[in-house]
C-alpha cells in the first residue's frame, strides 16, 4: 500500500523533513495549522536544534533523523562536511539525545549507521564519494521507510478491525499513522466513526495536529478539553480509546502524553476498550522503575501560544509522560501483531540469562 | 468568625458586588487577575445581563442576587423603579433564568422575597418607602448574608478536620468559600499542605482565580493541565480530592465543572478520599435522570482568552457539567455535617407522598 498518499499533509514525509539545495528542511509544527512553513536546517547542529525546539514532536523526530542521514550522504559528496564514518555517528549521538524520550528514533539511527558502516568495507569503494555513495545512503534510508510503512500497514490493518460501527472513539495528544490510517481503513470498510480530540495542553497537539489532520481526510471529530475523555465515556458518545505510546516497557507499561492515564483509568472504570499502537517495546525496560519520567518546565503551562493564562508569579508544574499500569490496556497493536500487555514479552523475545533477546 | 477577613479579595463580598450611587457594581471576574474592574449595572435588566454574560460566576451570583435585593429597595426609595412586590418578584425570576443551574441562588431569592412581602403586611407600613424600608430590606439581606457566612464557617471547621499534615489537595475550578476556608484552617491548624489546581479550560477558572486566591493567602499551589489530575495521584503527589457542587441530588449524585469525573474515576482507582462541599441538595432532584446537563456552544472551547486554539472550522464540544455517581464520592461536607452521599437524604428530609420533606 502506498501509505503516503492516504496520509494527511502533515504525516507526508516531504511535508515532516525535506532536502532543498544545502539545506534540509523540517516541518514546523509549532505554528501549524495556521502556518505551513519549515525551518532552514544548514548542519545537523541545526537539526538538532529544531528538534529540542519542539519544531516538529512525535514521530517527526524519527522522519527528520532519517532523512539527516540522505543529508549528510550529500554534505560528505560536496565536502562540505568531514568524509568519515564519524560524522553519521556524531550526527546519531547528537540527534538522540535532542530528544532522549524517542527510542525508536535511536534505534533506527543506530542501525542506520551500521548499514551505512558497510560501505566502508567495500575496498576499493572505502574512499569514494560520488554519487553512488549518496545513492547507497539513500537506498539504506529507503528500506527504512519503507519498513515502517510497511509496519504502519500492518498495525493500521490490526487496528482498523478493532473498530466496530457507529463508535465513538476517544484519543490523546496526536496519535500519528497507525492510528490515522486504522481510521481511514475503517472508514473504506464501511464504518460510521466519530474522532474525540482532547486538545492536549500545553501544547495543544490535539486542537492544532489531530483535528486539523481528521477534518483534512474528512473524518467526523469533536475538539474537547483535556478534562472531558471521561465525562464521553459517561455519557456514551465514547466507547472506545486509542493512543500512541512513546515507550512500551517489557511488562507492558505503556508510557504516552499526560493525560492519558487519567483516560485510561475511565476507560476501565466504564469497561470501554484501551488499545495503544506501539513499533515495539523497550526492551532495556523491564517496567515502571526502569522508567525516568521527563519532567519540563512548570512554566510552559502558564502560557498558551505565547499568551499568559494567569499572573506570571504562578508556579506550574509540567510532567510531560504518564506511566499507564499493563492492567489498564486492553491490548498493544504491533507490526507483529496484537498482544495483551502481558504478552509483548514473548511476541518480542524476553531478555535472559543467555543474552539480550530479539531486538526489533 | 469574621468570614470576609479571612478570604482572599475575589470572594470578599464587597468585591463581587457592591451598591455605588445609582449603580449595581459586579467583580469582573473574566479579566480577573490581570484586572480588578467592576461591570457598573444601572437595572436588573444590566445585572441579568452581567451574570448571562459569566461577569461572575462559581457563588458569584448568589451574592449578586441578594445584593440586588438591597439595590432595589434603594431604587423603589428613590422612586426610580415601581413600589411593588413585583419588582422584587420579577427581578427574582429574571436573575434565576440568568443562570439557571444555580439552585442555590434561586431558592435564596424566593425566600428573600416572601421576608421583604412581610414589609407589605403591616398595615400602615405598605405605602411607606422612606429610609425604614430600606433599612428593613437591609436587615433580610444581612440576616440571609450572615446565615452563608455561618454555613461557611461550619463547612470549613468539618473540612479542616478531613485534612491530614502533608496531605497534596487536588481541586477542579474554583471551589470557594468553604474549600478555601477549609484551607486556611487546615494551615491554622499547623497542617503542611500543598495544593493542585487543573486550569479549568475553556474559561480557566483554576489559573485565573484559584490559583491567585490560593497566592494571595500564602497557601502553596501547583498549577497542573487539566488531564495531569490523576498523574499527580499516580506519582503520590496528591492524596485528597475536594470539589464544590453546582447541584447535588438526593440519590448524592454530585455535579459540578465538568472535568470533575475523571478525577473522581481517578481517585477511586487510587484508593485516595473524594469530599464535596454543598450548601445543601436540592430536593427536587432524586437521581441522575433527573438532571438536565447544560451543553454550551461547543465553539467555546476553539478560544482561549479570545486566541484560537485552532482553525475556526474545527467542531467543538462542551458540556459544561460533569455528573459524579455517589459510589466515587466518599462524603459530603453540609451545612448539617459531614455525611456519606447515600445520607444526604435522610440529613435534609426525603419527600414522601405526605409531603416534601424539609427544605433547607
Amino acid at each position: 500500500m502506498d501509505v503516503d498518499s492516504r496520509l494527511p499533509s502533515l504525516l507526508k514525509k516531504a511535508n515532516i523533513a525535506r532536502i532543498s539545495g544545502n539545506s534540509l528542511l523540517v516541518g514546523d509544527r509549532r505554528r501549524y495549522p495556521w502556518e505551513h512553513t519549515f525551518v532552514s536546517c544548514a548542519s545537523v547542529d541545526d537539526i538538532a536544534r529544531a528538534i529540542r525546539d519542539m519544531v516538529t514532536q512525535g514521530g517527526g523526530p524519527l522522519q527528520v533523523a532519517m532523512t539527516t542521514m540522505r543529508f549528510l550522504a550529500r554534505q560528505i559528496h560536496d565536502g562540505t562536511v568531514s568524509a568519515s564514518m564519524n560524522t553519521f555517528l556524531d550526527a546519531a549521538r547528537l540527534l538522540s539525545a535532542a530528544r532522549s524520550t524517542n527510542t525508536t528514533m535511536h534505534r533506527t539511527l543506530d542501525s542506520i549507521v551500521v548499514d551505512i558502516a558497510s560501505w566502508y568495507q567495500c575496498g576499493d569503494m572505502k574512499q569514494a564519494y560520488g554519487d553512488d555513495f549518496v545513492a547507497f545512503v539513500d537506498t539504506v534510508v529507503d528500506t527504512y521507510e519503507q519498513r515502517f510503512d510497511a509496519d504502519y500497514d500492518t498495525m493500521s490493518d490490526i487496528g482498523s478491525t478493532t473498530i466496530a460501527d457507529g463508535e465513538g472513539i476517544l484519543t490523546t495528544c496526536f496519535a500519528e499513522h497507525s492510528f490515522i490510517l486504522s481510521l481511514v481503513k475503517a472508514r473504506e470498510q464501511g464504518k460510521r466513526i466519530t474522532i474525540y480530540v482532547p486538545e492536549t495542553r500545553p501544547y495543544l497537539q490535539g486542537a492544532r495536529l489531530t483535528a486539523p489532520a481528521l477534518a483534512e481526510l474528512g473524518i467526523q471529530a469533536y475538539l474537547i478539553t483535556d478534562g472531558m475523555g471521561v465525562h464521553m465515556m459517561a455519557e456514551g458518545a465514547v466507547s472506545h480509546y486509542m493512543t500512541a505510546a512513546d515507550l512500551v516497557a517489557m511488562d507492558g507499561t505503556v508510557v504516552n502524553k499526560v493525560g492519558t492515564l487519567a483516560n485510561a483509568v475511565g476507560a476501565d472504570y466504564y469497561h470501554i476498550p484501551y488499545h495503544v499502537f506501539a513499533m515495539s517495546p523497550d526492551i532495556t525496560k523491564a517496567g515502571l522503575s526502569d522508567i525516568v519520567m521527563e519532567e519540563r518546565d512548570g512554566a510552559e503551562i502558564l502560557r498558551f501560544n505565547g499568551v499568559p493564562t494567569t499572573l506570571e508569579t504562578m508556579v506550574g508544574r509540567y510532567p510531560a509522560f504518564d506511566c499507564i499500569p499493563a492492567s489498564l490496556v486492553d491490548a498493544i497493536i504491533t507490526p507483529r501483531g496484537l498482544t495483551t500487555p502481558a504478552g509483548i514479552g514473548a511476541l518480542y523475545g524476553v531478555a535472559t540469562a543467555a543474552g539480550q533477546g530479539d531486538i526489533p
